[in-house]
């Protein structure tokens, strides 16, 4: 099936409203195995649409539409795709049910024009809005399908799901399941050399390489007559993917690196706490932001000042003198100070330049030392991200440090302190 | 002048790649008075570009293409924008210098297939790119004009601030000029209450307002003849504004909260620490995200449980016992505390419930309390945000935090502590 999506709406052509639904059909329609051939956003204006819904038809069978269908004036999606597909506009008595009920729960009166949402093209099958008030819904003629979804996009995408979704699944004949594999610490065009093999003789399941904030993404994706079936060939891949790189994946489910460690630690029982230099509370503040963190997380201290890290930290003065604040040494002593201070298992700390100023030759902007020590056991890394903004620096430096706190909980316990 | 937006992509449609092509381009032709009737995306597909190019010339007269000028096979938006308009692609010598300058400097080899970035059409105006190796250009030919860009963001909105804007202006009859206006404290239905009798009776300059993430911004435009007038009108209408709402702008220039307070702490050379539970290092982040704000920001405390907060802060444990860790009296002793241990003249902190799991009748999920001192000056802020997820709980605290640091440095000393 070839798809257009067209989303309507004038505030989205003046850029005041980022057009989010959009990216969200095109990977929708992408995994349910129907191709996007164009996307358009046109005004509020009948003609411009009914032009594109012309364009549309000429080479492709599905047109989904999001917006236009409220109870103004300038709502005038339904009016032109019923005259597209040569239907006409009836009142939907259930949908009049459906708003008197939806604005006495509100309570609010309902005003006349909203009935103008109930004015439904007549062959259409209706999509009840759990959201909101206007409803949307599919018309077939002659080979031409429209879906019309409402524009909000909190109305739009449950709708998708619990009504378009299904009902383009009855159109297509293939299923289609996917996992994102997340893995850190590898470069994408490395990624790629590691598994180009998997990626060359690829039928299916495909795979797709993303690269996104320091991290490497991968897409197995499988389109079989079961879901089974496809769920097997998946799994399959996986396992091939686990043996290549598996150092690497912290998560076969898209799960971000940071809500993996809140995991880790909480079954672990393992309490943490961190000192940030360069990082300035960013590290504290993705591990704050999974819900349930105050089971493990005690404490983080943002040591920007070397005084700070004299004082809250006992970094001896001598050591930022002799090797400087950025330095392996500094970050061990931080890190020990964090340990010892919170009483914490686990304890991160960073130290480095995130710029745009204070680089050296010796000490360029990019450069980050991270130490973390679990209990007897104690690592420290230097990064250097070249080039990289202040933002993507101490980003960059933060996935470390989340990616240190997995290696550690992972890695078996030795009496001896190693480097990573 | 009438105009499309054309962004040209495979990867667009399958949705891997957020478009910010287009919003940014909206915005931007908006303010230089050139209003967009449609936004279209197409594959890298030279028959579907063609048909878009014949629609769009139908009843506009500028076309704005991005992507599809870098050197593979499946670039050919210059190839079809050429042909639309008369005109045959030539080798471009400047370009080739200037792309073996290009490839020197990053010491890579320059493949032959790169030269077909210096295949230009015959009558453009050829657009530099600074940022990256595909150049753009304009053309016009009997009434249409084509303006093609590079598909990266990094590279597009340079080239269209440098080349294509200048060259829009010279087009446009109508001279815009426009500030953004920034608040904190007060909602938008407030807001608008406050300037509505501006808004109704609005000619020229056009006030709009816009609400974000807890801030609300409204945008002054006046289009005049000239630039002078047209900033004056804008100045006139801020001196307005200035009366009624003056106590919540903080920006008149489209700054953010965090960088109009680090740019006011180092103008007032004023030291400042902080003390983080519910924000978890979000304030801390916020602050050190702006560059050179190591001259005045000393250190951090994320004290996440209770016994961090004793420990670091010297918060007394009968205080969280009587009052509880989320209550005004433990703020106050967080705030001493920051200030006492880090000897800093502007301390903060906060102390709340970002949910989802946490909160009673009495003290529910977003109830945060906020503590500020400056030298003998000392301020506590009760929030409570209902309803929030523990992200916008989160922020909502981290922008008062902001706003309570402005407000602690803007008003003038006095000798007793007082209560906001």
């Amino acid at each position: 099936m070839k798809a257009v999506i067209v989303t309507v709406g004038t505030e989205l052509l003046f850029g005041q409203t980022v057009d989010t639904n959009a990216v969200y059909l095109s990977q929708r329609l992408q995994l349910l195995g129907i191709d996007v051939m164009y996307r358009h956003t046109v005004g509020d204006n009948p003609a411009r649409l009914r032009r594109i819904l012309e364009l549309s038809y000429d080479d492709c069978d599905l047109v989904i539409c999001t917006g236009g269908l409220g109870p103004t004036q300038d709502d005038l999606t339904k009016e032109v795709v019923c005259e597209a597909l040569g239907d006409v506009l009836i009142r939907h008595e259930e949908t009049v049910e459906e708003l008197n009920a939806f604005f006495k729960k509100l309570e609010r009166p309902m005003t006349e024009n909203n009935l103008r949402q109930a004015m439904l093209p007549s062959k259409a099958l209706v999509f009840a809005n759990h959201h909101g008030s206007a409803p949307g819904f599919v018309l077939e003629n002659d080979g031409r399908t429209a879906i019309c979804l409402p524009g909000p996009p909190r109305e739009m995408k449950p709708m998708f799901e619990e009504s378009a979704a299904p009902y383009l699944k009855t159109r297509s004949n293939a299923t289609i399941y996917y996992r994102l594999i997340r893995t850190f610490g590898i470069g994408e065009s490395m990624l790629e050399t590691k598994i180009s093999d998997l990626i060359d003789a690829q039928t299916d399941p495909t795979l797709a390489t993303y690269a996104k904030e320091g991290e490497c993404s991968i897409r197995i994706a499988s389109k079989r007559n079961t879901m089974e079936e496809a769920k097997q060939a998946v799994a399959d891949m996986l396992s091939v993917l686990r043996e290549r790189i598996g150092e690497y994946i912290f998560s076969d489910d898209d799960e971000e690196l940071a809500a993996v460690a809140v995991k880790k630690l909480i079954e672990g029982g393992i309490s943490i706490s961190c000192a940030e230099s360069c990082t300035g509370g960013m590290f504290a503040q993705r591990l704050t932001d999974i819900p349930g963190v105050s089971a493990v997380f005690d404490r983080g201290f943002v040591t920007y000042s070397n005084n700070a890290k004299i004082e809250q930290l006992g970094v001896s003065p001598d050591t930022i003198e002799k090797y400087g604040a950025v330095s392996e040494e500094t970050a061990r002593e931080m890190v020990r100070g964090v340990k010892s201070v919170s009483g914490s298992r686990l304890a991160i700390a960073a130290t480095g330049i995130a710029g745009p100023e204070g680089g050296t030759d010796e000490k360029p902007v990019g450069l980050v030392y991270i130490a973390g020590a679990l209990d007897d056991r104690e690592v420290c890394k230097r990064i250097l991200l070249r080039g990289g903004s202040r933002g993507r620096i101490r980003v960059h430096a933060v996935l470390n440090m989340l990616f240190m706190v997995l290696k550690l909980i992972g890695e078996p316990a030795s009496g001896n302190a190693s480097r990573a």
